[in-house]
């Protein structure tokens, strides 16, 4: 299996990507052939048409069978730099991947952006969201261990979920 | 498996409820136990406490596998009955259920809705939405056929790729 | 100056209710000519066709030179309730009406719904919306009117400010 | 009055650019103190900080009386380059500011954009949206006099609206 990290903080090894990377150590057996793409690492060339660099990165996500595209929450929403990384995806380039949306901020006033605009927004580039988007609020780092655990049995839940729909009911 | 079909649509039998059932019909193999629930024809008892009739048609919504929900665009968005029946379950209620977002509605111009506004209400109550919601345009009944499968072979495509994840690789 | 205060909870003499009124209480200097609806009252008759009685409240609604629109949060939005009164507008009927939307609901953690949902629908609808929805947690009805004066001067300085703008600089 | 136009487009000079100028043509009488903030021309320093030329831009939108924010439509809504601008003001930074959203795309397809998505975003800072924002079809570049006209003749009608409430009837 494939998975990908996408984290869309501007400022680089940050909180949002130890959370993103928590969730999958968790819900992911053998995580061999993961890629974390940190963007903080590639604003300087998110704005660069053509770039070898950024299509490398959106053909990883786009080949990806798991993503968890991740963002601490600025005005409400998602980064514009995650925006800017996702804009250079041709429509429909997430087809056939499946997406995890995840937002962390400072307190619960901004969680349903998560699911009103990060959710949305995948799906619209083709992905599957499987349930609701994890919202993390950073005042509770201390307690990521447990509350990662919670996020992936949750994830494993809806996924397995689905998956039950396919023994013999869903016409293939 | 358990089906059921929720229109929301304020006038009975409506195109609504005959897109919803043209999906179903075609992304379920044995549909043995399907169940259609045509709002327009509880709209007297919608808002009743409490009512033992909408109660059993919560219950039935809660307990099902797969749900497909459609609702006509009443000012770009689903309608206030549609909302009002989903008022009415709990929080979470839809927690184990895999929902399919369907709306139906003159032109292209409020197809957004669906992935906006419908599909992050039903993440809301606990549902698992596979993928982008289903937005018909009801000057297309006369190929409803095609369309149909269309969305059907999506749907079916959407939910396989969520079950392989599960082929050893997602922590049980 | 004609207002209207639209009330969506399914339950009559709301806090809901009382957090709109203390609102325009503030807010309009002379308010004589101001009716409330409480559409709890109206539930029975919201999706008859047709009803001289709805019609009528409608009309009042299209007629008014603002209105405040005050839901409950249900779902992370407004209610089934509202969004059937609303329904029953014709496409822009609000046009040329002001209106303020207000959530109340149990803690920050949905206030986005204001927001993204509510004042979405009413621009929709064609109104006029003068800044941020209002929303108010529950919990703090003891500070009802501390809250509502507060809400009531944001409202008068973003009225004002647009106001200045036809001071000679608009084309009108 | 102080205006300010900010073009979200990553390539500079764009149809985007030409519609936002067309409505602030039309729009404001003496308009001898406009900026025009091409964001094209900014985006190899949009993610640096400190940054006194960003700084000195925020400032300007921050600090103007309408400001036009107009983006091509991506993924369904406004572009990457434009929320990573927004997303260096400060909390409440349009506190005081009139902003017409503009959003061009190829189809309404996606329309919605501008007032579920772009709207919102806007008044999460603090400005107030004087109606429902303005989305263009570009294959209708040729007809974009007569829709400017009748957009900024809808803006004008909106913002006298709000302004007579102020004859009297608003406590100041």
């Amino acid at each position: 299996m494939r998975t990908t990290i996408v984290v869309g903080n501007p400022k680089p090894a940050s909180r949002t990507r130890q959370v993103a990377e928590a969730l999958l150590d968790r819900l992911v057996k053998d995580d061999a052939d993961r890629q974390v793409i940190d963007l903080a690492e590639y604003s300087a060339q998110i704005f660069e048409w053509p770039s070898e660099v950024m299509s490398a990165l959106n053909e990883r996500v786009a080949g990806s069978d798991l993503v968890v595209i991740a963002s601490p929450t600025y005005k409400a929403t998602y980064t514009g730099l995650l925006k800017a990384f996702l804009d250079r995806h041709a429509a429909g380039a997430l087809t056939g991947v499946t997406a995890i949306p995840v937002m962390t901020g400072a307190d619960l006033g901004h969680s349903m952006g998560v699911d009103t605009h990060l959710a949305p927004l995948l799906t619209e580039l083709g992905a599957v969201v499987p349930g609701r988007g994890w919202y993390f609020v950073t005042s509770s780092m201390d307690r990521l261990d447990t509350l990662a655990d919670e996020a992936a049995a949750r994830y494993a839940q809806t996924i397995g979920q689905i998956a039950r729909l396919t023994e013999g009911a869903i016409i293939p």
